[in-house]
C-alpha cells in the first residue's frame, strides 16, 4: 500500500445550506454558539446529514522509538517510550483516564517501540523494528517499512469501524518525535526552521539551539542525498512521501495511515497536538480531502503549533497549554462535538419553542 | 439580608504546596497539563483536599426582565425572556441540552420576568416585580429588594448544597442584561465606558453607539443623583452596592447572592461569559475572597469581556466564540473540571508507574 492507493473523496456541498438553515433557525441569536455550530456544520457534512450520530468512539495510540533520539534531541531519556507504553496497558497514564471519562476505546500500538513488548496484555505488537534509524545520517525508515506503517494504521481503523466506530482520535508516545515533527513542517510548508523548532517536553534555550543545529543537519543531509529536491515548501506528493519516510517515525506514519482510511471511511478524526498536527498536515499533501474530515482539538502554547495550525487554516478548539501528547488534547476537545451535535438533534427551533425569530 | 452578612474565607493555604507536590509527581512532564493542572490546584484547595470529588453539580438560572430595556440598547425584544424562560421549561432551550450531556440539575428562577409564570411547571417563583426600573431615570431597584435578590440567591445555592451539591453554575435570561454589565464593569474598574459596551446579542455599529450614549447618560444620572461619590475605579464597599442596586438586573443580584452563599459552603462556582463576570466582579469588591472559589469558564469575543477577565487576573478556560448567555459557557467547560479531578485522582505518580522521573 502507498498513500495514493487511499481514495478519499470531498464531503458533497449540497448538504451545506442545509446544515445551516437548520442551525440558524434553532432558538438562539444567529452564530451564538459560535464554534460549537463551525463543528455542527461540519460533523453533518462529513456523515451526510442534519442528524449526525457519534458512536463508539475509539483512540488509536501508536508508539515508537526515533533514531534521532541519540543526538540528544529530547530532555527525556528513550526508555520513558516503554515504560510509557506499560504504564498505559495498566491503565494510569493520561491517556487512559480520559478515555475512561469520556467513553473512547482505547487501542495501543506498538509500532517500534525499542523494547521487548511482545505479550504484554493491552498492546498490539506491529512492531517494524526497534526504533527509527537515526535520520541525521541516513533515512529513518525504509519504503517497505512506510507502507507497512500505513498499512497498519489503516488496517486499526478498519477494524474500529467494524466495531461501530464512527470517529477516531489519534495519538503517539515516542520520545524524540518533536524532531521529525519540526521537519516535516519546515519542508512541507517553506517556515523558516527556526520557527518549527520548540522545547518538545521542555528543553531550555540551549537544548532548543542542539536540537535546531542537529536538525539543520538533517535537513542538510537530506539534501545531499536526494540532489535536485525543490525549495522547502514546494514538494510534489512523491516528494512528500520522500520526506515522510526520510524522517518520519513509524507511530507516526501509522496515524497517517489511520487518518487517510478514517477519511476514506468518512469518520471524524479528532487530531491532538503538534505531532499530530503535523501528520494530518503531510496527509493533507498527498490527499488534500483528509483535511474536511478534521477537527483540530488543541492549539498549545508554543509558537510553531500555531503556524503548522495556520498552514492547515486551522484553528485548535481547545488552548489548555496541555504538551503531554498521548493524544489527550483531542481527548479533552470531545464533549463539544457532543455538545454540537446535541445541539443540531435536540435544541428546538424559533418555530417549536414558540419563540419570536431574534438575532 | 445585606452583602456585608456572608462570612467568606479564603482557602488555607496550607494545603498548596502539598498539592503542588502531588500534581508534580504524576507521571508527566511537569506541568504538561497545562490549565488543568491549575484547575486541579484550585478545587483541592477549595474543597481542602487532595482528592477532590465533585458531586450533584447544579445549574442556577436566573431570569428577570430591565427597564433599561426600553431605551432600545438591545437587538432582541422584551418578549424573548419569558418566551425562552417558557422554552426552558419544556427543555428546548441551549442550556436544556448542555445539563442534560453534563448530568447538571437546572433550576429555573423567575426574579423579575415581564411575564406572569407562576404556575408554570420547573419554574420558580421569586418574582420581585416585573423588571427592574429604568436607569436612564431612577435606580433600577430599591435596597430591599436588592436584599431579596441577594437571599434568593443565596437560599437557592443552600438547597442544592442539602442536595449533595458542592459545584454550582450560574446563568442568566433577561433581554437588555448586558447594559448594566458594562457600567458596572466601568464603574468598578474605572476602564472608559466605551472599552466596556459591546455588541451584546448581535449590536450593529449604529446600535452600539446608541447603547453607548444611552449608558453615559445614565451615569452622568446616578451622578447627579448621588453628589460626591469617587472617580470610577475607587468606590468602597457601601458605593459598590450602590452601583449594584442603580443599575443591576433582579436576575444578576441573585446570582450575585448565589456566588456569595456558594463562597461561604466552599463550593466551587462556575461563571459563564460577560453577564455573570460582571457580577462576579461586583462580589469581589465586596467579598474579595470570593475569587478563590471562581473558575471562569468562557472567554467571550468581544474585547469588553476580555478586559473585565483580565481585571480579575483571570483567563477562560474555553474560547468558543459562545455568546447565547444561559450560563451555556459554564456547562461546556464542566468536562475540563472532571478531568482535572480525574488526574488528581486517577492518574498514576512516577513511582508507582515504574517511570523514570522526567521533566
Amino acid at each position: 500500500m502507498t498513500m495514493k492507493y487511499f481514495n478519499i473523496s470531498e464531503p458533497n456541498e449540497a448538504l451545506r445550506p442545509v446544515l445551516q438553515d437548520k442551525i440558524d433557525n434553532l432558538n438562539k441569536p444567529k452564530g451564538s454558539l459560535g464554534r460549537l455550530e463551525e463543528l455542527a456544520l461540519q460533523i453533518g457534512l462529513v456523515q451526510q446529514t442534519t442528524e449526525p450520530v457519534l458512536r463508539h468512539p475509539c483512540h488509536l495510540l501508536f508508539g515508537a522509538d526515533h533514531g534521532i533520539e541519540r543526538e540528544g534531541v529530547s530532555v527525556s531519556p528513550r526508555e520513558i517510550t516503554w515504560q510509557q507504553m506499560l504504564n498505559f496497558s495498566r491503565g494510569g497514564g493520561g491517556v487512559n483516564m480520559f478515555c475512561r471519562q469520556h467513553g473512547f476505546e482505547l487501542f495501543l500500538v506498538d509500532m517500534g517501540v525499542d523494547y521487548d513488548l511482545n505479550g504484554v496484555p493491552g498492546i498490539l505488537n506491529r512492531k517494524i523494528r526497534r526504533g527509527t534509524h537515526d535520520f541525521l545520517h541516513e533515512a529513518a525508515m525504509t519504503p517497505e517499512e512506510a507502507d507497512r506503517c500505513l498499512d497498519t494504521g489503516a488496517q486499526m481503523v478498519t477494524e474500529c469501524q467494524a466495531r461501530g466506530c464512527n470517529v477516531i482520535a489519534l495519538g503517539e508516545m515516542g520520545i524524540g518525535n518533536t524532531s521529525p515533527s519540526s521537519v516535516w513542517m519546515h519542508l512541507l510548508t517553506g517556515m523558516p526552521l527556526e520557527q518549527c523548532v520548540g522545547a518538545g517536553a521542555g528543553l531550555d534555550t540551549e537544548g532548543i539551539r542542539h536540537k535546531y543545529k542537529v536538525l539543520e543537519a538533517s535537513v542538510r543531509q537530506f539534501r545531499a542525498l536526494h540532489p535536485g529536491l525543490p525549495e522547502a515548501g514546494a514538494f510534489s506528493p512523491a516528494q512528500t512521501e520522500l520526506v515522510m519516510r526520510h524522517f518520519g517515525g513509524y507511530e507516526m506514519v501509522a496515524a497517517i495511515g489511520a487518518m487517510l482510511r478514517a477519511a476514506e471511511l468518512h469518520m471524524v478524526i479528532l487530531v491532538d497536538g503538534f505531532i499530530m498536527t503535523a501528520c494530518m498536515l503531510l496527509a493533507t499533501r498527498i490527499c488534500p480531502a483528509v483535511r474536511s474530515y478534521a477537527v483540530f482539538c488543541h492549539e498549545g502554547d508554543e509558537a510553531g503549533h500555531r503556524r503548522m495550525l495556520e498552514a492547515l487554516h486551522a484553528r485548535g478548539l481547545l488552548r489548555l497549554g496541555l504538551r503531554l501528547g498521548e493524544g489527550t488534547g483531542a481527548l479533552c476537545a470531545w464533549p463539544l462535538l457532543e455538545s454540537a451535535i446535541r445541539m443540531l438533534n435536540e435544541m428546538n427551533n424559533f418555530e417549536n419553542a414558540h419563540i419570536t425569530k431574534y438575532f
